[in-house]
């Protein structure tokens, strides 16, 4: 059972009642899902074939019993293998009706005229379906309203079991092997881009499924953004390197990196990372239930201020799981109540001089009575790439 | 430059020189795009962030002049290095107004009262932004229609250039070499997971930037399906073990598959294998200009129909570029007339008994006077793992 291995049944059971719970409460008769996690979610149903956006995949979730997957006839049999029972698939793609006439059918049986379905369509959300597709399945259900259900969703799935966080444990041990593997191939002469690609390779070989993620730069006394392709240029002596990863082991991300110096470290990046250190240090002190997620953005904050060129911006971290990024964001916009069980990204970041930046992230779960740690701490101090001449 | 590396600039200007006269021809004032591969086809903006579902991108396309990107500030400094010059920015995730102002400005300044704005609502396409920022924008704009765009984008996109054709050559070749690599890692007590991340790995050796997709099977006499994950039993001789990648080499795929048997094959497996083989021999014979995406499929029916347990259902090959999936789909209802430049898959399969199938998968590209493979060709005969008691 590839589809539903990684956990047991009794976990997507447990999910769909306490959804339903929130959706009785909420008055919402059925959740209509199309995104890889939420189908995920509620299914255990894993597969990379999401990578291909010819077809649309459809969950629904009906006020009480089982979801009901109306989905592409190519992924009946992998779905067969999980929990769900009623399956119902069509021969996609069908230029035709391409799934739309066979979901309308199961909602209005489901959901009653006047009965709210429930999409998501708030922060971070996608409809993945076709646009005219969404169109022409509202004029259909067009007595029966739909509705957000994106903060129904965020709840649910923003706390997690200690099944998932032991899944995410796994793949940050996994991404930390690799990480401390690193000075074996970041030798004299390499490109950026041969180490992303060895890089990859060490992450598979320490046990990854697959790296959804990966990012980073190389340059001279910093980086100038987080997010960029590799460079083919070799890592040279005074480059600062840092690699950022989301791998993946049964359908669960890390996200974190570390930093590396090429050569001995100039006091300059030896500071800053003692810095970045010091604020996911101070993050993690104010991580306990009833904080709030702005108040770790604010923990970090005066810090980063003292020391950054420039005003901070941006987030400072966010939630993990499913998702190489999930809510909440540590913006002080946010909100959010901290809960045991909320897994988290701290993500400090320092602009040193113009294009040129260093950022460290950690992993952590918030626990009822402290902060458990998922990644292997980064050392306090910037490590240095033996560099020969 | 990584952002514009793998195209030069001349290739984006052209793109959006042609798209501009397809507007003008279909009274289209602006294009506006949020998907990745529809973002990189006119900036080159090559990034794996997109991974994060956090933040929503923008591109509008004017009538004239260049495109003007309107995204999250934490992208800016990458696509500066494009050969775009109007960038906007916010700081996101802003949960007031995550960039729905900023586009809605840029869209009121660029397209007058009455004009159409064009968006990708049809088959394949997805609206990357949340569905509820979608009705904020639509209310801004309403005296601005907004049309379906894709049949343009797909017209546009589904013709490749040489210097596309010529990167979806080598990572072709790259899976290749990974592919001819196989029988090294594939031995006795192996499991299929493993095979999969020593697969993975051979890929990145051979110079795949990254592994998007990997699918496969292995089982007795032939695998379930053809989208699964891997499973954690060891390949046993009776198995037909499937490797089906879409692998990346400067944002563009191959897709294609091979097929061993563990020991000695069965008669069936090899007849199977030679079968397939024919197949796709068909297909390439009829895929020249002016021949339909529906008559490959016709070409390669007849033959599948007398040996296939079952009707013959699904499609049998698609386009293939920036996305692992593109159109047009090799089904009968599929009437695009093929054009030299357009890259297809070609992938017949045989159902040989309950659970139990096979397929092949290959890539080509449609020249003026005939085809070309852009895969090594696979063997006829099915090649066979040796193994050991």
């Amino acid at each position: 059972m590839p589809a539903a291995a990684s956990l047991p049944v009794a976990e997507y059971r447990s999910r769909t009642a306490r959804a339903q719970q929130a959706m009785a409460a909420q008055g919402i008769a059925a959740l209509l899902l199309t995104s890889e996690p939420d189908v995920r979610y509620f299914t255990g149903f894993l597969t990379r074939f999401w990578e291909s956006p010819t077809r649309p995949w459809f969950l629904v979730l009906p006020a009480t019993g089982v979801p009901v997957a109306v989905i592409p006839a190519i992924g009946a049999e992998l779905m067969g293998q999980s929990w769900i029972t009623d399956i119902r698939s069509w021969d996609a793609p069908d230029y035709a009706d391409d799934g739309v006439g066979l979901l309308a059918e199961t909602l209005v049986k489901l959901v009653p005229p006047g009965g709210r379905i429930g999409v998501p369509m708030g922060r971070e959300s996608v409809l993945r379906m076709p646009l005219a597709d969404w169109e022409r399945l509202t004029l259909i259900l067009a007595d029966r309203p739909r509705v957000d259900a994106s903060p129904l969703l965020r709840d649910l799935q923003m706390v997690k079991s200690e099944a998932e966080i032991a899944l995410i444990r796994r793949i940050c041990d996994i991404g930390g092997r690799a990480f401390s593997r690193v000075p074996e191939v970041a030798r004299p002469g390499v490109t950026l881009a041969q180490l992303f690609r060895c890089f990859q390779g060490l992450l598979l070989e320490e046990g990854a499924d697959w790296v959804s993620y990966l990012a980073g730069g190389a340059a001279q006394g910093g980086y100038g953004d987080v997010i960029s392709p590799a460079h083919d240029r070799p890592l040279t002596p005074g480059d600062l390197v840092m690699l950022d990863t989301g791998a993946v082991r049964h359908g669960y991300f890390c996200d974190f990196d570390r930093n590396w110096s090429v050569g001995p470290a100039s006091e300059e990046l030896r500071a800053a990372h003692r810095i970045l250190w010091e604020a996911t240090e101070r993050a993690a002190e104010a991580a306990r239930p009833g904080a709030r997620a702005c108040d770790l953005h604010a923990a970090m904050l005066p810090l980063l201020a003292r020391h950054n060129a420039g005003p901070v911006t941006g987030r400072l971290g966010h939630g993990l799981g499913m998702r190489l990024t999930e809510p909440p964001s540590l913006i002080p916009a946010d909100e959010t109540e901290l809960r045991a069980g909320i897994v988290l990204t701290l993500e400090p970041s320092l602009v040193l001089g113009p294009g040129r930046m260093m950022v460290q992230e950690e992993n952590i779960v918030i626990r009822e009575d402290r902060v458990e740690w998922l990644t292997p701490r980064a050392p306090q101090d910037l490590p240095e790439l033996e560099w020969g001449a």
